[in-house]
């Protein structure tokens, strides 16, 4: 159940809500839940295989695909007001992939049922249009990940990721393990390991049980170049 | 200019023409052009940044994505009747990057110019919804190679490539150059060089001046699973 305050809130964030028919509008707010998880959950809702559309009220979530033979690629992440559309891949014709979402912070979401989102959107053309650039936009994220991917090696990509950490968390200390930085990475722990021993030693940065606390950012931001 | 039978050719084979109007079935056909390409040229129109929607009466063309340093990736494959829709990137909102197409076989292609083509998905919801399953269609493509980049190792992965090539060149006997290969794996050719030469002495392929021949299929197979 929502709230007067979360359908104010929902009223200004989906960017599609002003130009649905008042009809809609009390469609998309009946169907409309809110729930809150803990750091480290994953997302499900009811239905495990399909979120619907996502809205991150408050937290931050990370979007990550998962391969066949369990590795996991961080695909983007999401923030405060920001908005999932592949959590709704079931009812978005020619996504066949799936994404799963985990807080990495405590956040509050709200969820728009998928069916309830394709029938939404198999009617309306400003959310199936909204639908269709958000898809666009994360596809354009997606390609920046792979581009990283092939282009730069382990320890540049472990350097992009801390200082993308440090961005997220406004520190100089990531409260972190090497297991977590490997599944973001897709690889393997020991590889992460190494690496940040390595950078250890240069004295970029500086390693203790469960953090990493940057202490040469002009040189990770060498690195990461 | 485009003749009679090219106008019958766009009108079975655009998805969205025949729910165009009148008057836009005409500019379709009026805006449209035809050109040939040989084995290796890169698709170029007379705005190379940005060719609009290519469709691809005959031929084949490889469509990669160029990182930062230089290196390809190659993101699909267009056959007869296939349509690129990411060659209109500059009009398809929130599409940051840049598809390069490049002919792998002598082609003939149609061009619907970018601008024209902004303008009609911009009045005609009919073409903007296949312009939209069209890039949902081409990032569900796009994971797929990144999960062959992430998962697999190298040795794999150029078991993959072969027998790709081999069922688009319906034959055991490939013509291309490890350079190629590396173009289209974004590595080094003496990457790609020295796992040849692996898989030939473990009588996989047999390698030949500018070809590669498939031997053992079966076993080709099972690397690359």
């Amino acid at each position: 159940m929502i709230d007067h305050g979360d359908v104010l809130y929902l009223q200004e964030h989906l960017p599609f809500f002003a130009k649905l028919d008042q009809a809609d509008k009390r469609r998309v707010l009946d169907a409309a839940s809110k729930s809150a998880y803990q750091q480290g959950e994953t997302i499900h809702t009811r239905d495990t295989e399909c979120n619907g559309l996502v809205i991150v009220k408050s937290g931050q979530l990370r979007a990550f695909f998962e391969t066949e033979d369990g590795k996991e690629i961080t695909l983007y992440r999401l923030l405060d007001n920001d908005i999932c559309i592949l959590s709704a891949s079931c009812v978005l014709k020619n996504i066949t992939f799936t994404v799963i979402l985990e807080a990495e912070k405590d956040s509050v979401l709200f969820f728009i049922p998928a069916v309830f989102w394709g029938n939404l959107t198999a009617r309306d053309i400003y959310a199936k249009q909204f639908a269709m650039e958000l898809v666009a936009e994360r596809f354009s994220e997606v390609m920046w990940v792979m581009e990283q991917i092939v282009s730069k090696n382990m320890r540049q990509r472990i350097a992009v990721f801390l200082l993308e950490q440090s961005v997220l968390e406004t520190s100089d200390i990531l409260t972190m393990t090497h297991e977590s930085i490997a599944k973001n990475l897709g690889t393997a722990r020991e590889v992460i390991s190494r690496i940040l021993k390595y950078l250890e030693n240069d004295g970029i940065i500086k390693l203790s049980r469960g953090q990493i606390h940057i202490v040469n950012l002009p040189k990770l931001k060498e690195i990461g170049r």
